[in-house]
């Protein structure tokens, strides 16, 4: 039985972001069925919640008697359980772990460091010259990425798990505008994201936070 | 038969630190013989190349039919030949597997934004904020491994590419001094880097670019 562990609740910013909307995606792709163990914020700075997660973030998944925390891992191993997350030669396997870590070691940082420098939103040279070399590496991976894309539907023949993670990815990019010109890469994104599991797993997600909304 | 692609030369800064280091260092723990392929800065930015490394990065791995990019990916499919580098029972696989994201997700992006801020060297009241705000993550993280490297020799019982990814990562930050008073994972990072397999792959690296030093 896969149970995941997950915020009971988040303030509205972050709804519909929280990284266990990537293992409830891959679930519904595979029609893996689920529980939740839904957790407060406090919960998650316990010696208990740290044996499982050292860092003290969400999402933790718990399968039998194995324990997987980090949302990228966490992946690869549902997707061990479906040939619609992964396939099963050899070949497929690498390359669908290749494009998971491209997306959260090559894209994603760069993503996070953007936004934050974004959210600054000043007129400060030194932040404008940050900004202006993070855009830079920004730009040049999704020009990579627009040109692997040409022709393609997905990162590889068939969708894998390496697509719901740089889906996700790009997702987080606070503006999109970013990558709207390149029309592969931004073809692909909106592909993705129409998918019924995507749409499927932030509707839950969305549902689990109106559902334990604080009361006031 | 392993081929490792990594760069001929690069400059004196860079030399020991080219990630194709992780990959000699898992090589060397478990024995596994390997060529190198030595390409050009311009050859990565080819179309040939870039079929084998969308981003034009190094390092790639070719094993057999299988070509694999992103060092993550390339030590966990290293790490399926041989139980010096990862246990083959499900719990030992998956929990390698989530600290090598965690190396890679948790921790490095926050090392180099902190790098990149440092290197800043100003005293620009908007960059030293920025700074602070790194560091805070970046202390909050080495908190966390502190804690849990509390009576451990490494992350889990055994030795595994978690521990390549997680000691390749902290040597990545510029100023150790960081991560010094936290003694758990200051003595765990002495101890890893003190492997003879990872001084090997050191060494190793550090002779491919000497034997290719650009004539003056």
């Amino acid at each position: 039985m896969i149970t995941i562990t997950t915020f009971k609740w988040v303030p509205t910013f972050a709804q519909g972001y929280v990284k266990d909307h990537r293992l409830r995606w891959a679930c519904e792709e595979a029609q893996l069925a689920y529980s939740l163990k839904l957790v407060d914020r406090d919960e998650t700075t316990t010696d208990a919640y740290r044996q499982q997660q050292p860092f003290g973030q969400v999402p933790v998944l718990q399968d039998g008697d194995v324990t997987i925390f980090e949302s990228g891992a966490i992946v690869l191993h549902l997707a061990e359980k479906s040939e619609k997350l992964m396939p099963k030669d050899i070949s497929g396997r690498t390359r669908t772990l290749s494009w998971v870590f491209a997306a959260l070691n090559s894209v994603e940082p760069f993503v996070l460091r953007f936004n934050v420098l974004g959210n600054e939103g000043s007129n400060d040279p030194s932040i404008e010259k940050q900004k202006s070399a993070a855009l830079e590496i920004l730009q040049k991976r999704f020009q990579s990425l627009d040109i692997w894309l040409k022709g393609k539907e997905y990162l590889e023949k068939d969708f894998t798990v390496g697509d719901i993670m740089m889906t996700t990815v790009l997702r987080n990019l606070d503006d999109k505008n970013i990558f709207k010109n390149y029309s592969n890469l931004n073809n692909y994104f909106q592909h993705c994201e129409k998918r019924p599991a995507f749409q499927k797993a932030i509707a839950d997600q969305m549902k689990t936070f109106a559902d334990n909304t604080p009361k006031a």
